[in-house]
């Protein structure tokens, strides 16, 4: 059993508290991604340094490698990754489907290959949710098919159809422990009468949060905040409610207002390693000559030690020539920012400024061009 | 100037403190390789946490990328990197020699094209010391031609003979600065007459340190003792004196017991980013299957963040993965192992017990494979 408090709103925004086996995470909050039991290039305290209190880890990436029995050997996956904050545990569903051609879909879960050695796995259900309590997941994501985008309407309705009946298995595959607890997932696609049908049919299993899924997959901003207004008023308003892998800061910030308490996504880390930096200035291309002679701070209102340290100069001469510590002080940066957009978030709802403070991000996000 | 304080003396070996711009060194010290004005993998709080004070930069890899003239608009190398503490710079000589047909080498300096554009380049001796001051070192190095292994004694003669023309234009060039000063660098190759001359003549013209070049570059360890035992002896007592490019941990022992104060090397970095770490059970190669279930810690007896924090399992597992991660643990790691080496060396001297401590790791050497 995991506990939320709502603490204030702001139209349909609304704060919050998660309390977990490992600690209470304040939402509206963002979770890193640490696919392989690492969020790539940061230390468990660089991380933490960043702000974040609960990280996303890959049941798909880390049953293949090291194996989630390792892990559970091994003291779980929080003593594994030296990390003492909450983790919220994928179900393995959205990676299994994007396998395309490695993977079959029955009624028993998905049959695949690993990408890693060909080697033949399956993954249902019960398994998935084994699996995460393995690896001792704060937060448990039921067995899902993510639906791909675009599809038939038909599709989408035997898919969401699916993940109802795996959401049951799921639940029943859950053992309960003290600060943990499991999400269901709402499917449907762009229909919202199919999201309102799956909401109703995850709600009626009944779950600790719940999750919108099947989004940020191609379908625009525009229409994901339109799958959001269908489909979050329907989700309980005691409960968390997690949109998963979403998203720029702007989709965020919309998100938030739309009354979302989680997120997750491998953009801040996954720009960071390719030299692309968030800032209240728009996102900047390190790599870009301009900045070859700039003595300037990254963003001079940000906290972290590739701001404070260290000039546009020599992040760029850094990303040139290929270093780690490219990788290591951007990761960290944009991290940051992120923690820091979801601080602002929170402290906007406090104030209930949350409309003014989106008037700002949005300007920001215009802005934003491969600088 | 640069000033250095001898302070105990063990048979051979001593231990002493360096006085820089930047800072106090106890010697003996290692320095590790911060080719690209960074020490790969490492942040410069991490650099500093392994405990060490001085680090090395290259001339040739700086002068490239991103230039010196930009460094020192950009307040120099220390600020570039945000390195408190001393740094020593390289000269170049030893990085255009192993260009090969990319350069040529006359009375002047050396013709060089660009490993990354094949721009063309002439370092000098006047150069190559005008850039060290662009970036701000510390420790200055005379510009020398690193006599290839194996050669002609002829031609380590005429190399010698270089070199030591080369070191007076260095020492005329140098601009002297509170507490930074210039070394020279002994060549000679493997004949202990012409180590004998270089080191005369290299006294002669009056440097702050002298360093022992032209080693560790296959003669092989007994090869490297011999020559360091007929050329250390003739080097002033009263001054810092410097292997470049050395090595093992067994070389660095076997070098501070012929007087040797300070030392550069890639080994315990490069190691880092292949897997290998040093310990006082000897080398592991943590890509080795036999850890992937290993609950133990890396070192048992390293205070390190790798050893404290983390599983053989986990580093292996990061390791198999290529997780940036890995290379940050073990750089952090080797480069730990290397100071804490180089604190019990000046322990032992203090106490007068480095005959005992030398026994104790050329038993790990000898333990040592890549297990």
């Amino acid at each position: 059993m995991i506990t939320f408090d709502v603490l204030a709103r702001d139209g349909l925004a609304r704060t919050g508290r998660l309390h977990t086996a490992h600690g209470t995470i304040d939402t509206p909050a963002f979770m890193p991604v640490g696919t392989a039991a690492t969020v790539k290039a940061m230390t468990p305290e660089a991380l933490a340094a960043t702000g974040a209190r609960i990280l996303l880890g890959n049941t798909y990436h880390l049953m293949l490698r090291p194996g989630a029995e390792r892990i559970a050997a091994l003291g779980g996956l929080h003593k594994f990754m030296n990390w003492p904050h909450a983790i919220l545990t994928d179900s393995g569903g959205f990676q299994v489907m994007s396998l395309a051609a490695l993977r079959t879909i029955t009624e028993e879960g998905v049959a695949f290959r690993s990408h890693l050695d060909g080697s033949r796995h399956l993954l249902t259900p019960e398994r998935s949710v084994e699996i995460q309590r393995l690896l001792g997941a704060d937060v448990t994501m039921a067995f899902d098919e993510c639906t791909p985008y675009p599809a038939e309407r038909h599709a989408v309705e035997a898919s969401m159809a699916l993940t109802l009946r795996w959401a049951e298995r799921s639940r029943r595959a859950f053992v309960d422990r003290p600060g943990c607890g499991i999400f269901g997932i709402v499917q449907g696609g762009v229909h919202p009468d199919l999201r309102h049908r799956s909401a109703a049919g995850t709600i009626a299993i009944g779950f600790d949060g719940y999750a919108v899924g099947g989004l940020a997959i191609g379908e625009g901003q525009a229409t994901t905040f339109a799958v959001l207004d269908a489909t979050v008023p329907c989700l309980p308003a005691d409960r968390p409610r997690y949109l998963m892998g979403v998203g720029k800061p702007a989709d965020l910030v919309g998100a938030v207002m739309r009354g979302i308490d989680l997120f997750d996504c491998v953009l801040p880390t996954r720009s960071g390693r390719t030299a692309q930096a968030f800032t209240r200035e728009g996102t900047l291309n390190l790599r870009n000559a301009r900045h070859a002679d700039d003595s300037a701070p990254l963003d001079r209102a940000c906290r972290c030690p590739a701001c404070t340290g260290f000039s546009r100069a020599y992040l760029h001469h850094l990303a040139k020539s290929g270093e780690i510590l490219a990788s290591i002080l951007l990761t960290q940066h944009n991290l940051t920012y992120y923690a820091d957009l979801m601080a602002a978030l929170r402290q906007a709802i406090a104030a209930g400024t949350i409309s003014e403070l989106a008037a700002i991000w949005q300007s920001v996000s215009d802005r934003s061009s491969n600088q």
